[in-house]
């Protein structure tokens, strides 16, 4: 049963754009992840206005984690989005377990989210060339990852 | 920082409470990204169909997540719905790598979701006396999995 | 075709349970047939007032024929709702042809009620030990209709 | 209390007119309950489209059922809508008990749509003379049955 | 300026389904005059339920003022719904000055539908042969106009 | 049954205020049943732009004459709107018969407008001192009418 | 912490608004918590009119509870909506215990709502000076509830 | 695989309502691809005005090809819209290609109104026999053609 | 005019859920008035978090006051929620006069929730043999109140 | 083309309200360019809260921008919201350049929206006899604003 | 009338750009009446799920259809989307006449996807150089066409 | 203070697309002040179709100012649209002072929409490099004015 999504893009194009998206499946749902474990955890002053914060970046990430999966079988590749997957290959920065002051948190959610932005940065120059529609999702991600970056940032200052 | 959340309830009651909610994090956060997985990997003739109703399934794991993390939270423990904890304390059977015909994903979706519901029972029976509030929230949510499970083994006749 | 649904009830709790909400699917679809019934052929001064709460009745009854008939298929049970079963296995009080003047609706409706109810609390003491899940439901269908009982009884004083 | 509600019909044209209003309430009722019969009693592999379609059915006959009463209400005839009625002069043809295979379930409700439609078509005829209203109504029943009953047949091919 | 506006009818078709229009345009705005003084003036235990009631036919009557008095100008011929001319023109039975109790109201608005019911009677009659789309928007007003007259005559019992 | 409704004012207060919006009532149905002439009588190029705000004129010509009844109604005056007293008694210039260019129509609505305005500001003055909670609605209705003078007039230029 | 909200009014000024305010915030907590306890307390024929319609005088007590209170924040002063304080300070009427007949109901409510009307003609008139900010927002809750007196008297007529 | 959909029309019947339907589809596709064009290539003062009053255009011929094709269905009739079928067979006047001035589109859309509306009202002549529920929607949908027309007509005047 | 609703409980049953939902009644009003009256005077630099989150416990208070209040009433039993009732009974800690910063609210609202839910956590045991009906209710009160006593306490940490 | 629209007033009194309108027009797009700027650069621990709570204050201001500019165009005097002008006439004290800490923010919106309501409040008297529909507007102005100057100011404490 | 719009592109760009948007709107239209021809015509099992899959086919086509028509136009270009312009130079496959198994309507609708995607991604490459901003469209049209091309495809499999 | 968001770009990259993002923040504020100074200002027959664009102009506008400053703080830079900058810095062509016929607005519109455009233009190219994320947002931006400029244009043939 190889392949029975065709497409349009040669092999080796097929193989740069699919990666790319796979690496974003796999970023993102640990991104969810993570979001939620804080939304569930922080406690401290600012306790409502980050865990409402936090649920909006889940929002976000799993917007996204739906339409790069999305996009990979667009483009005949299977995406690979489980438990164990994401465990080993996520690229994020991870939380601590247990209750997490307020504090804590907004700089653990700021250095997860420089992470995967980084990553990201990287999968749109490779994708230029291979694929432009996919590289076009992963710029309209790295747009919103970043101002979300910028939002939470501002609360370190 | 150990108890910043306090309870009603006394060491014992919050003990056992708070393990079936915590095992139920976890096993609802693996039945929603296995619903994923099969979203994307599903192909075959009932390819809509099947992708359709495993966003209503996704969408269900989802919303009892939260629910039974925020209960724990309401209890004074502390939740841990992480990548690496889903994928080492689940009870889900798990779904295979790749794309997967209609019929494999149906019968896969079944058997996950009968796995899921066995360990709820058995936290219905042991949370009876130790909190009935938490009971509460686990028999709603074996209720609407158990619908959900009618409907899927009710394709494989 | 026996048993195309299985369940995680052992086979006297299926029978108990399921029992309980056939007879259950059966009585609300009575009820909500009378209401409908009443809904046309009521006169009198307040004809607005108890045409329009008899819909209100109604969806509320339609409502919940369909949580017990889904119930019941969830735990390996078919529900049986067809006109001739309903007009012999009903647990309503049943109500007279044609045109009717707004006292006697009120009485009938409150009447109807208050049977259903009566059977309703019986099942839910006999669900209690046969399936939690189920009696979780019929407890629910029983504080609504009690409530609908209160706002038509309320009328009659 | 005969004749609570007038009518600027003759006895004869209502006569006529409310006997067609009242046989096309017992029939859509009884459309509206072989459907939700069927909607949780199906099973196989299309069972999701197949209980999905059927409350679409269940929907338009509730409706044209309460517009078809509510005519007969208006040129002051009496329409009954209980269990029992339904039961003895219903023109659908019925549904067997248990549970059923998707294929069959298409078939049956087929052949009940195409009763119901038979006996509108006869209406629709004894009824332009007698009152172009009620007509109007009973061709705008047609219109929609007719086009559900198309959905259903093609589904047999 | 005669005749802005052309038509497919012949002048003596536009003539007779002219003049139907141009009369229901009169009869239906009087009608939306007198519910509105009904629905500020009444008075009585039933004060809430008629007031209600009243603006409910307000907005059935300015609706199909303005459909009656589009499909006027749809066939080339002017409506006139002016102050003087509804006043002058109108079928309807009028409305006594100052507070009334609703008893008084019901029976007043019952009264009004009847006769406004009366002429669009005839007027459904006379339409048949010169322009059917014309007569069919008759029908339409007659079926809604008979629903609220067995609203408001059921009331009466 | 003179005044079943009661009220704080004394009976001069009751009598300026009861005046003021008895008129106010009058002249506002009067220029919403112009605003609906001119809505079905405009022709020219200007057709559709002129056609759809007399129906915002329509639109709020209803809601004040609704506002300066109840109004009415809680000082214990009865309101009357019925269509002779409208052809009697309103301040409004009236509108031509027939088809009107859409020139025209902008010169007569725009006419209408500043006839109802100057009254209403007569009527601001006198309530006052007898009543302000009526001149304030007085002053919003005034505000309203006057933003719509000048979007007429500005088309005049 | 005295006056850590200032204010553009003279200490004089924000005295007699401040004051008028207070006084409107307690009045109008009672009527909403008057009015609940008859929607819940009220039987007889007219039961669910009566119902239904002390939500709607809930409703706008509540707003307007809301908009006093904050009014008198924003120039300075602190409300106090306390149980203790509206039991103390109230100038309403009242509300017998248990079980009240729908006509007994009508009548309180009535009564209340002219207690409470008549010291809000009196605020409006000694803040006109103060603050016409708060007058206008005193003028527009008159105006609510002189409809809202004239809805439940009209009902005792 | 000819006739998979059967239908209660002998095969005469079935004949002329088909036909009728079939050739309405045509039309209207036209008709909606017209307006498109003339939405995209207007130009001139009145550009938005028109602009956006083809899209209403579009929309009302969008819905009625869709009724008028799954009537023919209905009645075991295969309706085509293909591109090449309506280039041949549609009965519009058809309009220019490249930018067009505001007057001239005004113009070119009323006369393919007409034109279609001609046909439309033989098309409900020759199926009044053959088959009501068809001729129904024809009456349907030329009383909104003709309401369009007189919308577009009086642009002209 | 003693017991003019009756209940299927029996009178010991009654009174024992009667109680515990009156008391229930009174805490709730009480608490939602603790939350206004914190929502209007709270001043700090967080005030526009606890604001907003003010009202969100009103919200679920007053929710759960008529939920409490209509059970009460479907099972025979009179509901008090007037003010002095709940300036006397009220088990909540209540709350200062006058301004009060953040931190004092958040320890405030905390305290006076942990009151409330340690009386319903009682009420839920002795309601679980008198009527699971009633004690359904007060699980999902205490989940919910559990829920926001966290949310509140997380900020004290 | 002086004096194309029209007015009731006389030329003095349109010269005050004017003069009014004008100078609040400039004053509040000033206010929403400032916090615009402020929603931008604000950073710090309660960047969300504040970030949020300026977006409300823009839109307040715009609201209010357009009723004060079209109450100038109602009178007949053309309002100016230009750039140039905005920056040379404001009345509001301004917002320093680059990112700012959310307690400078705080103060610096506080001081803004004191200056601004300072004028408002001279522009309500000066306007009273001049024109008392302009000044109804202002009051409503300053109402909102000093309910805002509160909320920010309770932020300070 | 050459040259009505203007564009800051210079001649070739425009020539390059404006051929790629044309030809698109063409595609996309043969796109959507083929949709809307399979969705009248399919018939066979799958019935359903094919008959709703196309709407959602259809919606998108037309929604792109309107994106590139008018950002043609955005460039001074005027499109050309009549019936006989996408009869003749439609690059879509096209739709075989009469009733089509559900089968044969998946793998049709599959291949003109592929048909048109072709052509998309050709006119990505060429118009890179000549204008970003109509790429930008053109890619988010083959983004959305390449993933409804997997949802049809991976049916086949 | 300097610098407290930070950014993946290197300084260069920062520079170049930072101006290029604050230049536009400036551009689009003043087009959305010219456009609401035109929407109050204009007069003539075309008032109503004139006046309604512009709202939607600056709707556009409002929005993509908000994208373009957080765009802009997302990379670390911070956006100055305080009105002296605007009116000092400003790419726009102005627009003149009183009020203005409606041809001369649509022309005065068009020609700064055509300003703004050219120096977006420039942008997109400079930007193509430094950031792409950047860059794309300009396009979007471009595309839409670029379409609004068509509509506004259209209007002047």
């Amino acid at each position: 049963m190889a392949q029975p999504i065709t497409t349009a893009l040669d092999p080796e194009q097929q193989r740069i754009a699919g990666e790319a998206l796979r690496g974003t499946v796999v970023d993102l749902i640990d991104l969810s992840l993570i979001a939620k474990q804080a939304h569930w955890n922080v406690i401290g002053p600012r306790f409502r206005t980050v865990h409402l914060a936090l649920d909006e970046l889940v929002a976000a990430a799993r917007e996204f984690t739906d339409s790069a999966a999305e996009r990979a079988t667009s483009i005949g590749v299977s995406p690979d989005g489980r438990a164990r997957t994401v465990a080993e290959q996520s690229g994020a920065e991870g939380f601590a377990a247990g209750w997490q002051r307020d504090d804590d948190v907004v700089e653990a959610i700021t250095t997860n989210l420089a992470a995967v932005i980084r990553r990201l940065r990287q999968r749109v120059d490779v994708t230029e060339k291979a694929d432009p529609v996919s590289q076009d999702l992963l710029i309209a991600i790295t747009a919103r990852l970043e101002q979300l970056h910028w939002m939470w940032q501002a609360q370190l200052s």
